[in-house]
């Protein structure tokens, strides 16, 4: 049995990557690649919990060390009942969102800086990399753009899950130079894709791609 | 302004640590020491969602890995909201818990092994150790004996905090097993008192060290 195929996505909130996620996964099933989609946070039953604590814009005060231990306890529970047997199985795995998040979000939004997440990751997760991320980077500023009025509409209607779109735009800025910072440094694994494209040119280099990447693996 | 004194119970479920805990409070106040009760996990907003997440035994199946995130992120947020806040101000601090139970049950317990524990304590806790810790460990069989009917009581009441009573006997003894050897290694930091000596005596016992130790401190 070959092992799997671990083939992430991230970017930004309102950077398409999850309609992206969507259209590779047709695609996939097009090819009758057997397949797994998953998300973090999320995912699991208690990654669900999780994701509610997290989410939860009620929820007082959570301390960044906290959020990245909430972060990281979703994503253990998520190898171990998701990701794990997937690939063991032979199967791909379409992760919305991985590591590359919380050093973005948690190290670089945050800062708690890379190493501490880095830590975490050889610890909880094993070091467990993806074989693949596509990294949806379009302009700052109309990602920006984006992200609030997404907010402001989940706001209006009365939802709750607009926590980290509520930060400040130098918080998202610096969200961002992590991510370019983490396609620089793992270059070989991290694929940048224009986001501003279009959803269609976009989804065509995404296919090449990861099409590469499992030629490469059989 | 003095730096506070961060003191830790740790024992078995059914040790009577909290007993113990609430007994030396009221001594401490007494004396008119400025003091702060907390415990772990539990003790902030957010620890009391964690702690439901936790002892749900109804929770499908939490991955030893997660589980261990969930302890840590509970501890990073009493720390930040609780702990250090009252250290800095001078204050005693008893926590009813702390990573010594952690590298018990998560360590020990769930043999995840004590270097995990431990790397995760330097992370998440910065390595903030206690300045002494009260290690009540009573004759074995005899407390799990205990442990059992606290959990059958749990049971019939319709509580569901038995998730860690419900454990087997093998479970038990790593988990006391890996407290005395945290004991061994820190001798210095965790004082061990024979849990079964009598409430009184062992109220007396931790008096004495106690008052010893706050007056090395002045």
């Amino acid at each position: 049995m070959p092992r799997g195929f671990f083939l992430t996505f991230e970017g930004l909130d309102g950077s398409g990557k999850t309609t992206q996620l969507r259209r590779l996964a047709t695609w996939l099933e097009g090819r009758g690649e057997p397949m797994v989609i998953t998300r973090q946070p999320g995912g699991t039953r208690l990654g669900d919990k999780v994701r509610a604590v997290l989410l939860d814009s009620r929820t007082e005060k959570i301390a960044p060390m906290a959020e990245l231990g909430l972060m990281f306890s979703d994503r253990a529970q998520c190898l171990d009942e998701v990701i794990r047997p997937a690939l063991d199985a032979g199967k791909i795995v379409l992760c919305d969102r991985y590591t590359d998040s919380t050093e973005a979000y948690q190290g670089g939004g945050r800062e708690l800086g890379s190493e501490v997440v880095r830590s975490m990751h050889a610890v909880m997760c094993g070091g467990l990399d993806p074989d693949l991320t596509i990294l949806l980077l379009p302009d700052f500023d109309r990602s920006l753009a984006r992200a609030r009025r997404r907010n402001d509409r989940s706001a209006e209607e009365g939802k709750d899950e607009g926590r980290f779109e509520s930060e400040d735009e130098r918080f998202y800025r610096r969200v961002f130079d992590k991510y370019r910072e983490i396609a620089e440094r793992d270059a070989l694994r991290v694929v940048v894709i224009d986001g501003d494209a279009g959803i269609e040119a976009i989804h065509e280099r995404i296919v090449k791609v990861t099409a590469e990447r499992l030629r490469l693996r059989s």
